[in-house]
């Protein structure tokens, strides 16, 4: 049974017969190149049909000029091919790479071609599929391919890089040889239970547990913070007409992005703009403004922001904190103090969102304020207008996404297959733990374990997890039986 | 001075000391590969800093994988580097190609990594131009890499890939190989004039002259072809309304494109449709028809599609063909005699457009009506509703495109610079012609000869004219003086 599932992929190739794929590597449109990549058994025998050279002589990670020429002999281009023997390509398998001009009727030609001689159209993913199935990268790496691709922020770009180069692998590879010792000591308990011999330390299994347990949550927990950075940080900047935030929101992002003036109600509609701090993608939702100044909440923006705040992360809610206030008529800003109450309403109902108010229009306020905390609602005293408070704010904004973690050091979970396979690994061990408490059979604590064991292997595609477990009884333990 | 201009790239190497230049070479957006391509002499020294492995001592044409890190050490990507050293590479410097995750994000940083380390970002077709530069491509060669880019159609690609591989460069070469012959027997009869020996044969060069200037003349010719296939043939389809313009233009495409309707004046805009004959694009504007009936002009719609017949190079007057004209009241169509004589007062005007009546609705006409040239308009019976003489249509469309150019094997030109040398080449060869029949000296027709080669020599970059003149002499005569 386990060698059949370790020879799973030869197994496939031999009974599917794994055909030649090829397709457009670069993007679409006119360029300088175009590449067209083919993988698979007849990668060269194909290629080599239609080009001026013989190529399958040639050593791998060679470059090879020539002609490309169609079935008819017609001339399609001049182009470069690159070799990759088998074993040695991305896939894994024989691939060739052709570079030609950049011209989507050359490449749609050569396509053409080589999908008449026998080349099938490779699905989507398929490249990156053919090199998990060929063992060159894990399950949670192939998935790293696509989101490295898709990164538009260093940090999101980090971790999908940290993720290709397998530290979430290794990580997860850790906490099962951590959990296959825990399982090995309680399946040793079991052989030798009527011997009446206790091999397993108890202790020594509760501190396993809560080790790993710690670990796999923490991952699990990063993955709010690991979603973020790969989509973008939501924040949403509310609060009454004229408080300034669209004023702020050019200040953050450096540039006359929104139309800013004093008349009341100037941004109509919202305003989607992006800002990158430290390498974090801030999605800013300016709001906008409500006329209607007789309703507080109203005036707030609060109804129609509503929407906004349920999609955002992070709640900016600007008040007004200029001395200016009583003299102007008709004037629907708010004061700090009002503000602080909205927020903490606002807190209540949504516990999961940072809301910050911003006590704004500080270069027109005559008696102090303080940047402080109220009852868990942080506010922070700016002027919008000057710049003053700025950096400040940009720090909480970074502080209140990245909370604890360490984006340089730490594992950070961005996909969402892997967070729920972490949310199961975590019930599972929650399960054992009580387990242990309980004093209950090890037979069931070794099959939380083992479906621990699986979840986590989902993450990286490995499902020979029962021999590992007995492969690691063995090993650490020599017992000679 | 001859040398000079020979070392004219070494110079310009010497006095600017030629940078190294980097750029991406595939199209923007996302996709599978990005690649970013350095040339100049440092190419493989800056790229070599932020790669895991050492390049210089690595072999032409071969490709390395391993990973790119900034200048601080941070990781961008895993890549593949390809190696081109120099004299080998496109440019004929020495060249690298970083191959990356095609993402935007990692390709900008690879780019601010090189352009932070000494490389230039490169100017449209700069690495091109490096070619030229170097020999490794003349002029007009260098040309055909932007069209080939460009081309949309068999035709237009097959014409940009015959001047990369060097055909008109060769035609021209012949050309002007001739024309040296012809000025070195010019010039020898000018240095022996005093010893009153006539070398130069003069009915020989009448013959060669005329056999020169027939062929440049004929290239000049070929430029709106070659135009035509490079841009597409604007083909114009005009008509009273209800015609059946719109059947005819989806007859053509073979789909339904347009709203079809027996309703007058369906087709209220002008639409262009690409349509592919043979390799040949068509641009197909198929344009509103007048309600106006009262107005015989009008109701042609020849006012308001004059822009557009003004603009086509071929012009399909649509007429009615149908016996039910006279039962059907308020009927703006017009009968195929009346198209005629249309026809010949646009031909008239424009006498460089193909004008071709099309009598249309043959599925409802009872007596008999012929295909027919009536004074140099084409008459085309058709059924656009029931697809009868489309054939016969597209191959005239086509004809009227080639006239008697041999696409397969004839050196066309597309270029519209080659089109201005060639007409100035071919005035001055009709100006040294016009001398040769006057007997004029030699001085003259010399001086001719010499601008013709000039112009020539332009369209492939070449400019050591009278070295060529010389060592012709020299080489062909051999005297020993």
């Amino acid at each position: 049974m386990w060698d059949f599932l370790k020879a799973f992929p030869l197994l496939l190739q031999m009974l599917f017969s794994v055909d030649t794929i090829c397709a457009l590597a670069t993007p679409n449109g006119s360029g300088a190149i175009g590449i067209i990549r083919i993988s698979g058994p007849k990668a060269i025998e194909i290629t080599e049909t239609f080009f001026s050279k013989k190529l399958a002589d040639k050593a791998s990670h060679t470059i090879h000029f020539g002609t490309f020429k169609d079935a008819n002999q017609s001339l399609v281009d001049e182009v470069l091919i690159s070799v990759f023997k088998e074993g040695k390509s991305f896939t894994g398998e024989e691939s060739v790479e052709i570079s030609c001009h950049g011209s989507a009727y050359i490449l749609q030609q050569i396509l053409a071609v080589l999908t008449q001689a026998g080349c099938r159209l490779a699905e989507p993913g398929e490249f990156t599929q053919r090199a998990f199935m060929n063992g060159k990268l894990d399950l949670s790496q192939a998935e790293a391919v696509a989101d490295l691709i898709a990164s538009q922020s260093r940090q999101s770009h980090q971790i999908a890089l940290r993720q290709l180069r397998g530290n979430l692998a290794h990580e997860l590879k850790d906490l099962r040889s951590k959990l296959i010792h825990f399982a090995s000591l309680i399946e040793l308990e079991l052989d030798f239970a009527e011997e009446d011999v206790e091999f397993a330390d108890r202790s020594e299994l509760h501190l396993l547990m809560d080790e790993v347990l710690t670990r796999v949550q923490r991952l699990e927990q990063s993955f709010a913070l690991g979603n973020a950075l790969k989509k973008g940080v939501s924040v949403a900047i509310v609060g009454a007409p004229n408080t300034g935030k669209s004023t702020l929101l050019n200040q953050l992002l450096g540039e006359e992005r929104a139309i800013v003036s004093s008349i009341q109600g100037t941004t109509r509609d919202v305003i989607e703009e992006t800002l990158n701090i430290d390498g974090i993608l801030f999605r800013l939702n300016d709001t906008a403004g409500i006329r209607d100044t007789t309703e507080v909440i109203e005036s707030l923006g609060i109804e129609r922001s509503l929407q906004k705040i349920e999609q955002a992360q992070i709640v900016l809610l600007m008040s007004d904190a200029g001395d200016h206030l009583e003299q102007t008529e008709n004037h629907a800003s708010m004061p700090p103090e009002e503000a602080i109450n909205w927020a903490q309403k606002i807190s209540l109902q949504y516990p999961d969102k940072k809301v910050i108010v911003l006590a704004n229009k500080m270069d027109l306020r005559t008696s102090s304020l303080e940047n402080q905390i109220i009852n868990a609602v942080e506010l922070i005293t700016i002027s919008a207008k000057l710049g003053h408070g700025i950096d400040e704010l940009k720090s909480k904004l970074i502080k209140s996404v990245i909370a604890d973690f360490d984006l340089s050091n730490e594992t950070i979970v961005s996909n969402t297959r892997h967070w729920e396979q972490l949310s199961r690994t975590a019930e599972n061990l929650i399960q054992a733990k009580k387990g242990l408490l309980t004093s209950i059979s090890g037979d069931f604590i070794a099959m939380d374990i083992r479906a621990a064991m699986r979840h986590l292997g989902n993450i990286t595609g490995e499902i020979e997890i029962d021999k590992d477990i007995l492969g690691n009884i063995f090993a650490h333990f020599c017992i000679g039986k």
